[in-house]
């Protein structure tokens, strides 16, 4: 007999609570190349699990990158056999990295606020107009009625602040204020926590951005901004991986910009492309004709060939949509 | 008889609501080099006052800004005569730049979040535990009972918004977010106000900043960061004025510096010093003693000399303070 296709099926936040108090061992998956969201509702969560009795294991395919250490301690030795498998701010297996071969078909419950869930586990609690997931992940420790200790306060006043850009952003609403504000009554440290997110740049890094403003290129009359990190710039700097992520939100404030542009060398001949745009731009169409995806503002693609081919094929991609603009068709 | 000197009486909020009803026409000051909180306060305060039949107008010394304009209307005019004399987030007379001749003696009402506020008016509804001045004005306004429209609310949200760095400084409190979900019900466009606030560089900024970026210097082990900011640099790019803050900014982000310094070139042989500071260094001492003044985090000074002589009276002046902490001393 095939093996069937899974049944995803939808809980609301009382019965993902009711489902965490029924069962007693947990690994709690956050997704690769970890973020505040994912590490903040993962360690949230285990705080929270802990306060009732559970045991809980917090698990990543990767490194967790330092500056989020100060509400990540260790967490309990779960065996996988009868342990109950929870996903957090993870849209799909493939998003678990290296951890996808041993989870990726059996996770039975995900929390998650990405609205392009591929519904890969057996349970899902979805908000899609969360902010954060950390923002359902306080609603469902309320709910649990479980205490929130300083280090699950602290862990998702950080994913909320990083994935809002600390409340500036189109996916804030009221209540991701009033949580925020519900969280100022567990001594968390919102200055200090913003500081490390949003207010910490490098040396080097300070240095690399130097260079890139060097590339700077502008096209269709200022409307799109390129800017190139090669190889080179790389190594001098020692700057790689998450942190030139700042290259893309320079290419997304320049005055005018509608569509930022940022090429970062990975290989040889490869670079990973990172789209921003402004409407009637859709990051998200540009991504896919150069080979990649995303979202409607922010989009990706990987290509290969010379720094100036890529550049070439870009601005190829960009010119009728410039020139339906121009033309006064507004989507595009 | 000599003039006594004037008495200034404290209002809480809710002798001022009835302070402002029991008044008709008023005229609105805002303070000098305007910023989003007094012009915030301004506006919200005056639209709040004609929900209620009032007359009133605001007043500010210097252009508004064109990025405020979306909640700036036409208010009345009002004659100065029989008026009452409001001042928002005017810490001192001073502040009111060229209005000072004609209002700073004559303020009967002052508004304000600054705990240095110099008591210059009859009467002072002082919250120095508010982020922004417009924290203020909302508790008034609903303490009045008066309806918020949409431009009250998006000015009031500019002014909370800006003092705070968008929710990320240490003067922000629960209540801080309270306001800000109580906001949302008014219809503001949050995401398009921080785009304009936050994200919005011109591209001639950019240059500059890439200009300054190459001036960087490193003094005390890379505690201290100076970047210099010269008169050509202003004269290619075009940038000035407030538009220069951004460089502030950037001294200030930078990992391990407690001591960020930015050098702006304001005439042929005078600067204008920036300083920015972690503990346990004290900006307003250094600023102090560099002939200026400030915070404890932020503080400046005005200086004469060429580039190279200011350099050197600021190194001097940091450097035994440097020596202080490599000694383990705790203040300075």
């Amino acid at each position: 007999m095939e093996k069937e296709k899974k049944q995803c099926k939808d809980l609301s936040l009382r019965e993902t609570a009711r489902f965490l108090k029924r069962h007693d061992n947990f690994i709690i998956l956050t997704h690769a190349s970890p973020d505040g969201d994912t590490l903040g509702a993962g360690y949230a969560l285990f705080y929270g699990l802990k306060e009732i009795g559970k045991i809980a294991a917090v698990i990543c395919a990767d490194v967790i990158p330092g500056k989020f250490k100060f509400f990540v301690h260790e967490t309990d030795v779960v065996p996988l056999e009868g342990s109950t498998v929870i996903a957090v701010d993870v849209a799909a297996k493939g998003l678990l990295g290296s951890l996808e071969e041993t989870f990726g078909d059996i996770v039975n419950l995900c929390i998650d606020h990405h609205i392009s869930n591929s519904r890969f586990s057996d349970y899902l609690c979805l908000d899609a107009n969360a902010s954060a997931t950390c923002e359902i992940i306080y609603e469902l420790l309320e709910e649990m009625g479980v205490n929130i200790n300083t280090d699950a306060a602290n862990a998702m006043y950080t994913g909320i602040a990083t994935d809002t850009g600390c409340f500036k952003y189109s996916n804030v609403t009221a209540k991701t204020h009033l949580i925020a504000a519900k969280l100022f009554e567990f001594e968390i440290e919102p200055a200090k926590i913003n500081k490390i997110m949003f207010d910490t740049k490098s040396r080097n890094l300070l240095e690399l951005e130097r260079m890139v403003l060097d590339t700077a290129e502008y096209h269709f009359d200022n409307r799109c901004i390129i800017l190139s990190v090669t190889a080179e710039m790389q190594e001098k700097t020692g700057c790689s991986g998450s942190e030139l992520d700042s290259i893309a939100v320079i290419s997304r404030c320049v005055e005018g910009v509608i569509c930022g542009v940022s090429i970062k060398q990975t290989g040889a001949e490869k670079f990973k492309i990172s789209l921003r745009t402004y409407p009637p731009l859709n990051a998200s169409e540009i991504g896919k004709e150069l080979g990649g995806g995303g979202h409607a503002a922010a989009a990706g693609a990987s290509m290969n060939g010379s720094l100036n081919e890529i550049k070439e094929k870009i601005l190829a991609v960009l010119k009728p949509k410039m020139e339906a603009i121009d033309a006064g068709i507004s989507s595009c």
